[in-house]
Formats: structure tokens, C-alpha cells, sequence
């Protein structure tokens, strides 16, 4: 192990066993609120919307990203130091923890559950940890910060460079010895991207020019192809008061729909020919755009200074049908797995909103400390997360 | 409550708890394979694919179904019988059963995880039950069997009415209190149905005539459309050996692949624009046609007397590009939820095979007794199951 890649390892081992266990429970309802500047996770479960917990000493979890293990249980916390923590659901506490370099943006786990990556700004790569004890096993330089990172079928973990304007595949069945696969030329300043729902493709939203990346994943080879050309990034009248996340894409039957960087609107995709089908007004810069899973509906939120709003969009009619307001600073949202209600954090007001998507009811409120992102447990078994 | 509508009602209550709980996990890997001649399940994990526990006592569990409850803890167990069967995944053992009706044909769970419903044929009509104790909460007679149930979003519950042609939808927001919508004239003699995987669309198979129906949920109203009219279900030069299962639909990206009736075809659907877009000759008469989640493939199984063998279809070329021998009577299969295993039963072999499904490699092979469906927890969060 080379000391300068790896700087500063800190295992926590497993502490002794309790005699009293927690009591049994499932954990397909499971979930977990980021508390960024306390760094600290809020433990949720969604059927009777309530807190069960809370884990410390996460360090730093401003731009914080989590997924989880295979069987639910656990929590991967990607921190924005190169913090990568494991957290017990069930038990209610940090597993083990490894700093692993100075300045990450997220992750993911690959298909089989056996493998966390981490994305790195400095010094710039992916390192692949062993699910199971954080042992690291391998990595790939990049020589550029890595965004946009998503696992994909076949064990792959696919991401973008920023300052090269690459596209790369890695093949992480054998993790000590993964296999890239670059994809050239895909344009400038590729900030975000993600996998489709169906695991296919891969879309790189780009800072620096005016469109979108798109690789096909079931040909590689072919390299990328430019999509959106043109949208209007480049007349952009308003400066970007936060960048969008892509991974907050929404797929509602043949459409994609995607936040615009900088301007008002939220851009669909028909994903049978991709080509733009539509623009639709909305009220800030949008920051995420997620599907309702199972409904007709987008929830779209926004960056400051409108960022106390909430629209919803009716995917047939392609309009805002109802805006909410859950409090200041709205950062994220989040689904159940059947769509059945929403969980919308607001940091100013320390408040976890959560509502029922038939009847936009309001149906819990939960105080968390400045909450940003919301993860529930059923993302294990989803790709592309 | 009408002792005639509700002939047998057995409750088991839940025994004490033990003092020794059974040890800590995750329940998002965990599932069941049915026994269907032993009226018991085996309990399965997927980390290790491994048997982990027995529970008998379930019935007649020929044709049996499974949905899950929210949280993954508990199955629910649908037997021929008209037994309803609660199980504990942690506990390993058998919580409550309701025998609620002489003959019964599957069952679903709302989208909130609160009404268990199940599909009788006997005396036809479906019931309602709370999710949590069994107690029944409401009921919708039907005068003909039921088929082809699923949920849909909006607590509702979508079935098939086999004599009376007729598809109903019915809201049980309120389940003490059923709203029904009845769409008449839908064709001859459903027999199965489904709903797609974004919720909006239900689609039976005919038996009478050459055809499906298909259902817009987000506009009821409108009825029924026929589509793949004249496909050839009528020119079926065959006797049909077993009716193929819709319930196991695949869709990958804008294509449905469907099992035609007695033909040696799987047909491929356009969910754009409803038309056929191909046949694929295949091995025998299929049975299940189910996509490798995340992935270009289709697993098909296929009726007695060609049912050793299972083909696997690459959905880009549309062709048969692998074919595996899991043993005598392949009754069923099921997919880890990002793809990577899928789970096979061998009925004549008394086996449950599972498969590396990016190699095919035989990864394990459990025992179990005349297995039929195998049914995930990971079904949880997902919608029409």
C-alpha cells in the first residue's frame, strides 16, 4: 500500500457485542437524513414516519452522498473529506470508518454489493473498498476530479472527468485489478451524470458547452454521442447560483426530464429518439427533478434565492399543477419505493417534511439538525445509485 | 360479519416472544421458495445463497403467490386453498393464517403497505385485509373468478373478471370501503394481467380471442383498448400445455416481452406505440418471460413437455443467445433486484439452481422439495407486484 495514495487510513473495528439486542426489525423502511453541519445522520423508517435514531461523527457531510448494502443493513456515507463511514441501520451506530483521501463527491456500490467506489476530487480517481470491512482493494487515477459517478450492470462504476472531459468504464469484477475502459472527447466540463433506470445508458451533464453526453453502455466502443445541443446553457441570462444534480433525473415512461443549469426550466429527453420534447417553465433554477415512482408526477426543487418552493409537475400535461411550501432552504427529496409519500428536507428550518403524494397532505415533521440529503434503504435494489 | 362470505377464518395468534432473538440482519437479500406438494417454504438469502429456515403449515401452495410487506420483515403467502399465511422472515416461523375463502388465486398488497388484498375464484370477489393482524376490513364480490390482480398506484388494486370479460379497478384508500370502477367489454375470458412497471398501464391476456387489453390507469375512463389483435392465438396449431404467467412481464427500455398462448413465440410489444414490434421463435411454449433487471436479457421458461430448459433472449438482436439445463420441471425463476443472480426452480429435481447471470455460471444449487415460485423481499418496493 503506497502511503502517499492512501493518506489517512483510520479503521474503527467493530465494537463487542451487546447483550441486549435492538429489537428485530426490517430494514426496507429504513432510511437516513444528513445533518451537514452537525455531521451527524438522522436514522428514519417511513412507516410510521418517525426518527429512530442518530449517528455522530461523520466529519464533514456538506455535499454528503450515501448508498447502502445489499442487504439493507447498512449505510455508506461518502463525506466531502474523503470520509467513507459505515453505518448500522439496526444497531444504530458507526461501524467503521476510513478517511481515505482529502476532498471526495460521492460514490457508489457495485451490482453484487461487494464493492463500495469512491469518488475523488484530490488527488483525483476512484479507490474501490471491500463492502464488508473497508479494506481497500484497488484503485484507478485519473489525474481529474471524478463527478458523476454511478454503478452500472456487470459490476461497472462509470464517471466523468471534469477537467478532461472523459467518460471512463471501469470493469470492477476483479477489484484489485480493475479494467477502464475512456471514452475521449465527450465535451467540456462534464459536472454531473447517471445511469438510466434500465441500466443502459449514461448521461454527463456539461458545464463548459451547451448539451449533454451520452454513452451507450451496451456499446461502449461506440463512444459518446451529444445530446440537448444547443438548449440554451450557453444564453444563460442568469448567473448559476448552484449547480443541478443530475442524479435526481426523473424517467416517466419515454421521457427523461432534467434540470436546466441556470435557467428556469426543466428540459425532457424522449429517450426513444433523444431528442428534446419539451421545456417546462418553472419557477427558480432548478436543483433536482425526481420522479414520483409509480405516479405521473415530477417534484422539482430550487436553487437560492427561490429555494423555499416545491413544484410539482403532471408528466401528461408537462405543467406545474401544484407548488408547496415546506420551509427555508429546501436541498433535497426523496421518495418511498412505491411513491406513496415524499420526504422534502429544509435546512433553515431544521425540519424533515414528509407528505402524502395522493393528497399533498402534510403527514409528519421531524426536526433534524440543517438536514440536506435523504437516502432510504430501497435504494439497494436499485441500479444506477 | 357474514359467517357466509367468510366461511373458514382461523387466526393463529402470535406466540410469546423467546428471550434469545434470532441474530441481527438486513432483510433486503432475503426471499422464500414455494414447496408447493409439502405445503412449507424454504427461507433463502442471497449474500451467500443460502437456505436459512423452513416454515410449514401453509396449505395447498400448488399456484401459490407471495407478495411483502413495506418493511421486508413479513411474506404473504397466497395458497390454492384460500389460505392467507403471514410469515415471519426473522423469526423464521408461520405469524398468523386466515383461511379465507374455499379457492383462491393470488394477491397483492397496497401501495402503503397497509391491505393485503386476495383474488378469489371461489366464491369470486376479492377480499381485504389489514396488513398488520389479518383482520378483514372489506371485500368486493365479483360473481366470476378473479385474475390477473396487481396494485396500482393510489391503493388501488386492478384485477380481470374470467367470465364476465370485464377489467374492474378498485380504490381502497378506505378499505372498509372499496370504490369500484368497472370496465365492461374488455374481450373473452381473461386470464391474466399485469401492471407495467411505471404503474400506468394494465394489460390482460385473453383466452377467448387473439388479443390483449390494455388499460390507461392515469384515464379509466376511456376503457379498454385492444391491442396485438390477431397475433394468432386462434391459428394455435397446439394444444396449450399450461396457460403462460403475464405476471411476469418483461420490459426493457420501450419493448414488453410477452409469452404467447400455445405458440413457440415470445411476443415483443412497443409501449410507444402499442403495436407488435417482433416474435421470437423460441425453444417450446412459454411460460415466464422475465427481464435480468438492469441488464439486455430475457429469461423464459417453457411448458411440459419442453420444460428442462431455459432460454435466454439478448433483447437488442432479439434472438435466443443461451440456453441452460436446470433440471426437470422448471417451474419458475426469479432475479436478484440489480440483476446479478437469477434464482431457478427445478420441480422434478427438487432443486433451486442459482445462476451468475453475467457468465451463467452455476453459483449454487439448494435443496428443496418440488419447488415452484421463488419470490424476493426486494418485491417490496416495487409496484404491480
Amino acid at each position: 500500500m503506497n502511503a502517499h495514495l492512501w493518506p489517512a487510513v483510520v479503521l474503527l473495528g467493530v465494537t463487542a457485542c451487546t447483550n441486549t439486542n435492538p429489537p428485530l426489525r426490517g430494514t426496507g423502511d429504513l432510511g437516513l437524513v444528513v445533518e451537514r453541519a452537525a455531521g451527524s445522520v438522522m436514522l428514519i423508517e417511513t412507516t410510521r414516519r418517525s426518527e429512530i435514531g442518530r449517528v455522530a461523527g461523520l466529519g464533514d457531510l456538506s455535499h454528503a452522498s450515501v448508498v447502502f448494502s445489499r442487504d439493507g443493513r447498512y449505510a455508506y456515507v461518502f463525506g466531502r473529506d474523503g470520509g467513507l463511514s459505515k453505518v448500522d441501520l439496526l444497531r444504530g451506530r458507526l461501524e467503521r470508518r476510513v478517511v481515505q483521501s482529502g476532498n471526495a463527491i460521492g460514490g457508489a456500490i457495485s451490482q453484487d454489493g461487494a464493492v463500495v467506489a469512491v469518488a475523488n476530487y484530490v488527488p483525483g480517481g476512484i479507490r474501490l473498498f471491500d463492502a464488508a470491512t473497508l479494506e481497500p482493494l484497488g484503485e484507478v487515477p485519473t489525474g481529474a476530479k471524478v463527478v458523476g459517478i454511478a454503478d452500472a450492470p456487470g459490476n461497472r462504476f462509470v464517471f466523468s472527468l471534469f477537467e478532461k472531459g472523459e467518460i471512463w468504464v471501469v470493469d470492477a469484477a476483479d477489484p484489485r485489478r480493475p479494467v477502464t475502459t475512456r471514452i475521449p472527447d465527450i465535451g467540456k466540463q462534464p459536472y454531473d451524470g447517471f445511469v438510466t433506470p434500465d441500466g443502459r445508458h449514461y448521461i454527463a451533464g456539461l458545464y463548459g458547452e451547451d448539451g449533454l453526453a451520452l454513452v451507450d453502455l451496451w456499446n461502449v466502443g461506440a463512444g459518446a454521442r451529444r445530446i440537448l445541443d444547443g438548449y440554451g446553457r450557453g444564453e444563460a441570462p442568469l448567473p448559476v447560483y448552484k449547480m443541478p444534480h443530475l442524479r435526481g433525473w426523473a424517467a416517466a415512461g419515454r421521457y427523461l426530464f432534467l434540470p436546466a443549469i441556470g435557467r428556469h426550466e426543466v428540459l425532457v429527453l424522449d429517450r426513444t429518439t433523444w431528442k428534446e420534447a419539451a421545456r417546462i417553465p418553472v419557477h427558480g433554477q432548478p436543483v433536482f427533478a425526481v420522479a414520483q415512482p409509480g405516479g405521473r408526477r415530477v417534484w422539482v426543487n430550487f436553487a437560492f434565492p427561490k429555494n423555499d418552493v416545491v413544484q410539482v409537475i403532471d408528466t401528461a400535461s408537462m405543467e406545474v399543477v401544484k407548488e408547496i411550501r415546506p420551509g427555508r432552504a429546501v436541498l433535497h427529496l426523496e421518495f418511498t419505493p412505491r411513491g406513496e409519500q415524499a420526504w422534502v428536507s429544509s435546512r433553515d428550518d431544521d425540519a424533515v417534511v414528509v407528505y402524502d403524494t395522493a393528497s399533498f397532505a402534510e403527514t409528519a415533521r421531524l426536526r433534524a439538525a440543517n438536514p440536506s440529503g435523504i437516502f432510504l434503504a430501497a435504494r439497494a435494489a436499485m441500479t444506477g445509485f
